[in-house]
């Protein structure tokens, strides 16, 4: 696979093929169209196409399309430029946006088979490939396409929320409750996954899951605060809060966990929120881990969460359940595996980076305890993962995995529901949040696995430029040093990336003051990217984040004092500014490419910084 | 307007066209990429282009997209045909199609407006149609896309639920509970929705919203049954049992209002209920309303609901939240109004509907009921409509709309967001269910339009048509008798359309057993439907749904007895099954085509009936 053939590319260096493709793509559709029944009328004859108001109409259409184009261009980021270095978008793969638009022509909707006869058959595959991807099974594994993580997320803490209330269900049940006699209240909201799943198996031989779940939450409603906390780490995404707010779960049973230096979950800090509610008898409902945290691109020690969990099960007795919110960084699992999708052995996969050239010597990737959470994400519940972020796919498609498909029973709106060989046995339609969505979203996450495999060979030279150049980069803004006049300045790298997200900021020397520091980048963001004005002319284009003790409590901090500021201006002023750069080009993996680019932009932050210094100095 | 003009054509008559704006959505793409930076190097040579690997890839990409193409063509149902008589499907807009593919190689992201800086606006503008098409204020209404009608209903309740709360959490605040003195818990749990609006704004002159708002259900989460019922009708979607799991409420929390038998709500049994809620001191949460019923198009009765809402607050002082699931009729709405957004007078749009032949003399509609139920829409809280279904934009395309966009302040998850003008003060991202979606669908919605409006000269020539032409099937199959051999059969249509869905069955002379109409009904379903094989063969493709008392009540009696099956049958089987015609297609709405194309598909009726009796009494 030549990487450099998967994209339309900066210049639209692959725009033979892709118009070409896409001409196929149109044509097939129209001769669809001719050949079903060609004796069926035309909708007009070619001399009524010429009249005053037919022609009118494709006049103002064609009108219509202009006016979109221009305002597209006037505006838009420029995702497929190494110039672009912002959030998590770049250049989208071919396969994806052609699938896309081949599917779009026949409009499946992916909600029922009877109206999406191939696309629901394609979403179970792509599904399968991403349970695949985590090492789950095929067979027992479940997946499926959702509108983005956010969605994604909500559903996995929906069912994780209905797990947890079953087994009262069943207790209260004449003839299931033999199932979990002489086990506490307590006990019963503290039940392992896997034992929850064996008893929806266990009544489901008895003829009455239906009967149970329908009187568990799912009619009941909820009790406020009965089943318990949802630990999340401080580093969470805002679709946390709002997933709690719409499960009707509430914010206050959020127990926040604080992030270390490197904003991944603090496995003491956890700890110590468990065994403290372990103590206070208050069940744990879940346990959110993040894989790729939406600011900072940090991984969570998923393995230390799974340890913990098997030391609280062994120990207490005590178990709850694990998301993955895998939004950004599931894709990135495709560097671990292999064609057989095997997780490698550390040392074999670091002969096969070198022998493909996937990540030169020299390169930090992967730092051991980011090898060990990607490992451990087999062994978590259900892990939320976007096509549309590190897997090059339009927007929007998201996905959620279920390490074992028995829990979409909790779901199911239809008792009876024919089950089919071809789709799992699922209907997708009642068995998600959901309802109807695009069958071309499910085409184009599966035409791109086709080309593309979640592994080493296929997406691992994809990712991997991007986490290289990262690294690269990541080492320039250790020590870049340049004077705007008389003053100082240099850039400081928040934290090296766990795959290809740089933090850096920009410290004037000597400047003591964190307030005038976050003004200084703040004013930069606001230069590189679309407030200040027409992207297109920009030479380069970032994104950024405010890091608050409000939220991430003292993970900041660290950066704070690295770059020399007292505790005080921290506490003083609370929060710290950095920019953001998620590094998924694939045009800056030529180190000689990247040498010249980085010539480039550094001259161009200079630039940049001695423009605000004006600004500041003499505003107008 | 010429409609013709509008559609790719179930023959391509429009590929010219179509093909040459594609071309130009790519070119002027390129040309953009190409000139920005035009000195940035190239991904590769020309050369390179030509290397072994390169080439390699770019035929595996071909080959999937070709497997695709060949699945697409096998399998797919030819919405664009008039042959297909289904789902809510049928050819959809050329401008929507073109402006999805333009913006998708720009590939925005609407969750935040920097990553979107135009399809935000665009959404916003999109949203704004919506409103006005529903009679709402363009500036002080509010409307967003979903996903699609399921996520906007879920945020619809979602919406009314922490509505109902906050009275609650005034109540309990120090400097709040000034605000609602001297209310008792229930007139606190029955404000009328403006009233909790106009608290909200009292809230923020006083700088405590987000406190208040912070003490409320989004943070304590759910007391179960304490905000009271969710009065549904019965020919609800299923998406409605989702939702109310999902936001914690529980199914026994609906309380189920029958429906007549056109599948309206029967006000009698609504205002029963009203009543004996009230009398029990029960808050009422919401009354959901159907514009469109999913089964069978039907729209109740929104102006006697909200006539029976004034009525409680006037009488007794008790309110509740009305929300409009209009997923499917929505749209429809553009045949009311004209050109300057207002709601026509009967006799006035009669006019305007011979003047322009819109609705021909003698076709039934609009049916007075439905007239006042369309009107009504205006004084619903808010209302779901989804662009995918009559607005003939392809999939994923839904919406919300809220009456008064004091409402979001209840979902905002960022209280210092930033103000912007062009996007009506409010952010998508922290005030919407979802996250991360495609603003390529914002621009499809935007577009269209722009090039349809949401008005008689717009989309009401596209929608008109399959009206007309649904009352003209309608009036045929009342009357359509034919024999197979020496057994009789005719058609049964189950009940004029509120717009343009025409249920009916097949049921043979002198049979009166229920279970025998059901079986060969559904074989008729089978035998016109992907179940039975290549679509692409069919003379005739339709869809089907099955009535049951368990989910319908009575209300399928009347055509159970219409047909000439006792009421004892129906208690026996407890169901009856009937085909299910979706008529969107703008190709019959001549008169002549159309007589022509009943001739064909009543013969081709005749022998499918034929042949299913066939196997029936020599099944192999």
């Amino acid at each position: 696979m030549d990487v450099r053939a998967l994209f339309l590319g900066p210049k639209g260096e692959n725009k033979n093929f892709f118009k070409e493709m896409l001409q196929e793509a149109v044509d097939s559709n129209i001769s669809w169209r001719k050949t079903f029944h060609p004796l069926d009328p035309y909708l007009f004859r070619t001399k009524e196409g010429h009249s005053e108001h037919f022609r009118n109409t494709l006049y103002e259409t064609e009108d219509v399309l202009i006016r979109l184009s221009q305002q597209l261009q006037e505006k838009s980021l420029p995702w497929f430029s190494p110039r672009y270095m912002g959030h998590m978008n770049s250049d989208t793969l071919m396969v994806a946006n052609l699938a896309y638009v081949m599917t779009m022509l026949y409009n499946p909707n992916n909600c029922a088979e009877e109206a999406s006869p191939i696309t629901t058959q394609l979403e179970v595959e792509a599904g399968r490939d991403l349970c695949e991807l985590f090492g789950y099974s095929r067979d027992h594994a479940w997946g499926h396409i959702t509108s983005g993580g956010t969605v994604a997320n909500i559903e996995g803490l929906w069912l994780a929320r209905n797990l947890k209330a079953l087994p009262l269900s069943i207790a209260a049940h004449p003839q299931a409750k033999h199932l979990v006699e002489g086990l506490s209240q307590q006990q019963l909201l503290n039940l392992p996954v896997r034992q929850t799943l064996d008893l929806i198996s266990a009544l489901e031989q008895q003829h009455i899951f239906e009967e149970v779940n329908n009187n568990s939450i799912r009619s009941t409603g909820l009790h406020q605060g009965q089943l318990g906390k949802v630990l999340i780490p401080r580093s969470k995404h805002y679709s946390w809060l709002k997933a709690m707010d719409i499960l009707g779960l509430g914010q206050d049973q959020i127990v926040p966990i604080d992030v270390d230096h490197n904003y991944r979950i603090d496995i003491a800090s956890l700890q110590k929120s468990v065994e403290e509610l372990i103590k206070a008898g208050t069940p744990i409902l879940a346990v959110v881990t993040v894989v790729g945290t939406t600011e900072e691109g940090s991984v969570d020690p998923v393995h230390e969460v799974i340890a913990l969990r098997n030391h609280c099960e062994q120990e207490q007795g005590i178990s709850f359940y694990v998301h993955c919110d895998a939004a950004y960084g599931g894709y990135v699992r495709s560097m671990f595996v292999d064609e057989q999708a095997q997780f490698l052995p550390y040392n074999e996969l670091i002969a096969r980076y070198r022998q493909a050239d996937l990540i030169p010597e020299g390169v930090q990737w992967p730092k051991p305890e980011v090898y060990a959470a990607f490992q451990a994400m087999d062994a978590v519940d259900s892990i939320t993962v976007d096509p549309h972020k590190s897997g090059y796919i339009p927007y929007s498609a998201g996905a959620i995995t279920y390490r074992d498909k028995r829990i979409l029973r909790l779901l199911s709106y239809h008792a009876e529901y024919t089950t089919s060989a071809e789709t799992n046995d699922i209907p997708l339609g009642p068995s998600i949040l959901e309802g109807s969505k695009a069958g071309a979203t499910a085409a184009a996450v599966w035409a791109t696995h086709q080309v593309v495999p979640l592994n080493l060979s296929g997406y691992g030279p994809v990712i991997g430029a991007g986490i290289v150049t990262a690294d690269w980069l990541s080492n320039k803004l250790k020590r870049l040093e340049f004077s705007c006049g008389e003053r100082q300045f240099r850039t400081h790298l928040m934290m090296h990336p766990d795959y290809h997200m740089v933090n850096f900021g920009f410290k004037e020397v000597g400047n003591d003051c964190l307030k005038q520091y976050n003004i200084l980048n703040q004013r930069f963001y606001e230069a590189t990217s679309f407030i200040s004005g027409r992207t297109f002319q920009k030479n380069f284009l970032t994104s950024s984040t405010s890091l608050s003790q409000a939220e991430h409590g003292g993970a900041p901090e660290a950066f704070v004092q690295q770059m020399g500021f007292s505790l005080e201006q921290w506490e003083q002023e609370g929060k710290v500014y950095v920019l953001r750069a998620a590094v998924m080009t694939q045009f800056l993996r030529d180190r000689q490419e990247f040498e010249e680019y980085w010539l480039a932009i550094s001259q161009e932050f200079q630039h940049l910084i001695t423009n605000i210094l004006h600004q500041i100095d003499s505003p107008t």
